[in-house]
């Protein structure tokens, strides 16, 4: 092997992307302390970088109730009014984050709890007005994302684990999908890293049939999506996060697994749930 | 001026400790809104490296009053059980510490917040029971404060915001006092930073009658401060905040400054409050 040979083996190993693991949990595994036990213990064994994204659960629903604030709605779409954006910011940005943290902690994995507005991370707009004002809810600015900020959490061995919360920039908190939180960061990431996205939720993947939870589909593109979609089979609620994942390969994001969160390490390990390909 | 001369400079320089703040605030600037504001454009407005380190208020109080979360006393002494450690949790790891660090982002001040199992900042045991056990409250691991990761977070420009939390590390959350949290750091962080810490409260600072604001004491030693407290003039209150003041100011500390909140850029340029001097 020539000198030359071997400096050009280093630049390209120097010039290759580290693989990044963002990992998006929701209210099945929150709303369970014994599931998010087992959970947090399969994602602090995974190795190398990795980033955690978490929605609330029912804790937000019966805290709010016991504060007296109630669940709005207009047009059947949920409303962030004032009393609501303040609930969440305790129980999502507080309570959850700072439990799951503490649990990550305690299991050797360096965690770091962030929002929106924490160091900036995640940047975004207050939903404008047309039919419906949604109210304290954040658009992200994806171009507003600083791959630089993670990369300084990562490259440090720090681990972050992000509360689906925003922020205006003007002082304001801001509710946020997590689902879209985790497919935006993947897309904003992905020019630094070898990005896996991995959607963990209470089905083993996508279903041909819902009730069926061996009727998992292993690979899915976008044809058999569409066909798919047309013969109206799919669980209405797995459609927003398929439209998120295929967003996200579309735009250089190498790999989107969703499955149960049960099964984490074989979504991780590429032998359960749904992968999704162009 | 030699090669040598100028590369000494160099060297000398290099070591000088840069100038860090560490400026607590508490419960008065807290609960109120507009307080809060002006406070925090003056946080902002200060140049430099910073951290700062907030209590919670009587929003907990109202909010757990809510929840039907009762204060919990024994022998005089609060005590944090399951319900009061999730409740501080929410509301000063979550709405407070958020409603801060994106009140800071709006003023162009990169803050971050941060609890103690954040990172890991905050080590601390559970404190032992003797006579009282005093629930999830801990006592902090000054040895295992790990001066780096602050550094980390201070050298890239970032602002911590600490929330008066802490962990055991093993996955439990822990009630600690915010004076306390400011003093220990300033103690653990003295080795890197010149350090400058600023208590913020209700009052001028250390007065001799504690009914006149106008009584300010500008500067207090050790001794004066032994004569006062024999003397029983000083509010009860700010016997700690003195106490963890001069045990920061013999451990490492350059400088202690105890006073008003709301004249925060004076206790800064050491136009206001009170000096602390061994």
């Amino acid at each position: 092997m020539t000198s030359k040979d071997s400096t050009g083996k280093a630049i390209h190993e120097g010039n290759k992307k580290q693989l990044l693991y963002i990992i998006k949990t929701g209210g099945n595994v929150i709303d369970d302390a014994e599931s998010l036990e087992v959970f947090l213990k399969d994602f602090a064994s995974i190795t190398g970088k990795k980033i955690l994204v978490h929605g609330g659960g029912k804790i937000a629903t019966t805290i709010g109730e016991k504060l007296g604030i109630e669940p709005n709605y207009i047009d059947g779409r949920r409303i962030t009014n004032d009393a609501t954006i303040d609930l969440v910011t305790m129980v999502y940005g507080g309570l959850l984050n700072k439990k799951i943290v503490a649990a990550l902690q305690s299991l050797q994995c360096n965690a770091i709890g962030l929002t929106g507005p924490d160091a900036n991370v995640l940047p975004a707009t207050k939903r404008p007005v047309k039919t419906i004002d949604y109210g304290w809810v954040g658009d992200i600015d994806s171009a507003g994302i600083d791959p630089a900020i993670w990369q300084l959490f990562l490259d440090n061995g720090l681990v972050p684990v992000v509360a689906s919360l925003t922020h205006d920039g003007l002082g304001h908190m801001l509710n946020t999908n997590a689902d879209t939180i985790a497919a935006v960061l993947a897309r904003a990431l992905s020019k630094l890293y070898h990005i896996k996205l991995v959607f963990c939720f209470e089905k083993n993947g996508v279903l041909e049939d819902v009730n069926d939870e061996h009727s998992l589909i292993a690979q899915l593109d976008t044809k058999s999506y569409a066909a798919l979609r047309e013969s109206k089979k799919l669980f209405a609620g797995i459609l927003p996060k398929i439209d998120n994942a295929f967003d996200a390969i579309s735009n250089g994001v190498e790999e989107v697994v969703i499955g149960n969160s049960r099964l984490l390490l074989q979504l991780i390990n590429g032998t359960g749930g749904t992968k999704l390909v162009l």
